[in-house]
């Protein structure tokens, strides 16, 4: 493969997560794209591409082909404006391509997000939303939407390592307890100043959703937009003081579960995902400071931390239970509240988890307090998760550029 | 910009245009795509990415996040898979998507593609996916669809050029009879063996849709798939004898007609994304020898065919009824019967163009006709729509490398 370029982010936007019923897919995307171009201090004229992650809005809005409309939205008609879908990893599979393009030499400036509205979508078409991510035909068809999904991959993970039902379902609670936690402190999130006060007993005795999933295991459905400016190494070099570089972006794709079966719960998508990232930023899982990562169910943040290679296969559990993926632990993993405290905007998810790494490892967390900081985090990952394992998406950021 | 790589189609693939009852979208998708990969002799583990354009399937099948599955069917999991959406311009979309990734160093070889199910899904619920397109808030809700869109465009045209709107059907009029003369012979086409014998008079008194839009003067729903695979272009010319050059690749996109309003006769997004698509090819129009392009309806070929430089402003609706377009004609325009005469499965459209120009270039039309060849045609190009004019993308493609 010949030499790419380096990119950075350059600028991050992020709307409050939560309820949106006044605001369409497009003053939502809008909003969060105008955050970052202000915050990369570039000239809006300068922008050459938009590209778009949004899963749902055929369903939820009667939406589709909204590529137009943003770049029209923003002042910018006339350049490329592409929606990307690949369900709940949308917009870091944006990502990686804007990211390529830079890299790869047709464009300087690009804009990248997502947009949802999930939450304002109501329950039943927001789950209809959803359960289109699984397969059409032998899944969805036959009543599966995801917290069965999840469900059935925490069975699977209780009969696979030997671990008492009850026990996992504690072990799972703590990845409530500490997200939730976290979650509670971020003034962007949906459950901002609330559950800070979860406990093991409280998330075990909460409402069953699908067993042994409660509800307190499970994110929310939300509305927001998040969108990020990447630029080319030595551009973004003039325009701002601390580009953070993108190190690795990789993606993969796989059928879902009645396809993977057993695999489940180590994802191939994600074990291939992550390994290339990793190749691609020359670094391995023990150079990572800080993760953003898809735990729409406390099981999925396990399953995830495993198959990246953080933690060995069946000792996920363990890990969070430890404490080693707070704040102030060995991983801190989800440090904003991720999907369970900070809301789940299906196309604008991954790159909220975007904007959060690039805020952590800039170290100016504004308007997040310092207590979510984890202080001198130089490389941050994302991974995102759409459908059952079937869409894989992992960025690897740095305040280094590659091979610094 | 830095110097990219050669890029060439080497194989394509084309389901039959119609109805498809009994296939899912990625039953589809997966025929097309063998056939494309056993047209380019390449082992099928060599394809390293496969890029999806889908517009509706959200609504048309209640699944999304097609590419893992996609990805699954070729036997290929794990590599990336990506969807993009541009609503019927969704899989050239990709396609320049797919052009880019190769020329700027990323991979050697990809499949790209794309599938639809209209017809199977039936007026109510395929009408409800194409509106989806348009904007979600002023177009669709004020009860705007395409036909009513078009019917807008040609009373504008008529207006603004000074026409007297029964003169203008029946220039309208000849669109549809030539693009389904081509299409009764094209045995890939919805309406092969149907329609070869209509007249102005029959076309001009049939049904009325939107006025003055006939249902004649409008494409047809349809299920169908196409996929073409591209390769670098070193590596293209050891695979096959004729690889199709990738000259130009270009898109814009901008608001829909209540953002364009007059524009909608001159869409500035298919002027800027044409010569895009030229200055990249080191092309002009004159060069060009056979088009695909974007016929929803009669008046949206005649509005292309004047925005992309064929003909003057005004001057096109005249250049069709002069037979300027037919095959024999100064500039084939649809030789394959156009989305007309050959139906509009939207996430097909681009690459069932990419096919359909590819095998005038090469010069082996099987299983079409030797009568629906250009003879010594050397470049094409193809322009499809997405939305009402929101979406805009142009390929040109040549026998010859850029610059030979």
């Amino acid at each position: 493969m010949r030499e790419m370029r380096d990119v950075a982010v350059i600028g991050v936007g992020h709307t409050k997560f939560g309820l949106h019923t006044d605001k369409s897919l497009v003053d939502l995307f809008g909003e969060a794209a105008l955050q970052a171009i202000h915050d990369a201090g570039v000239d809006r004229k300068k922008i050459e591409a938009i590209y778009i992650g949004q899963h749902g809005g055929g369903i939820t809005d009667g939406t589709t082909n909204l590529g137009g409309f943003m770049a029209e939205e923003l002042g910018l008609r006339g350049i490329p404006s592409l929606r990307f879908e690949g369900a709940c990893a949308s917009s870091t599979v944006a990502f990686r391509e804007a990211y390529r393009e830079i890299a790869g030499g047709w464009h300087d400036i690009m804009l990248v997000g997502g947009v949802e509205r999930l939450l304002s979508a109501g329950t039943s078409v927001g789950t209809k939303s959803l359960a289109s991510a699984v397969d059409g035909i032998y899944e969805s068809n036959a009543g599966l939407t995801f917290p069965g999904v999840f469900a059935l991959a925490a069975r699977l993970y209780a009969a696979e390592y030997d671990i008492p039902l009850d026990e996992l379902r504690e072990k799972m609670a703590h990845v409530s307890v500490k997200n939730h936690k976290n979650g509670a402190l971020n003034p962007l999130a949906q459950w901002y100043g609330k559950y800070g006060d979860l406990t093991i007993d409280k998330v075990v005795n909460s409402k069953m959703v699908a067993s042994p999933l409660t509800l307190m295991d499970c994110c929310p459905m939300t509305d927001g937009a998040t969108a990020c400016v990447l630029a080319e190494g030595g551009i973004a070099e003039k325009l701002v003081d601390k580009p953070i570089y993108v190190l690795g972006a990789a993606e993969a794709g796989a059928g879902g579960i009645y396809r993977q079966k057993a695999e489940m719960i180590r994802p191939m998508t994600r074990i291939k995902s992550s390994k290339d990232a990793f190749e691609e930023a020359k670094l391995t899982p023990d150079d990572i400071d800080i993760v953003e990562l898809h735990d729409c169910f406390t099981i999925a943040e396990i399953i995830a931390s495993e198959a990246i290679g953080f933690f060995e296969f069946g000792e996920g559990a363990d890990a969070v239970a430890e404490g080693k993926t707070k704040i102030n632990g060995k991983l801190p993993i989800n440090p904003s509240g991720g999907l369970i405290g900070k809301g789940h905007p299906v196309g604008a998810t991954g790159t909220s988890q975007i904007y959060l790494v690039t805020k952590q490892l800039r170290g100016d967390m504004d308007p997040m307090p310092d207590e979510l900081h984890v202080h001198g985090a130089e490389a941050g990952m994302t991974d995102t998760l759409g459908g059952d394992f079937s869409t894989l998406s992992n960025i690897i950021l740095s305040v280094r550029r590659r091979g610094e």
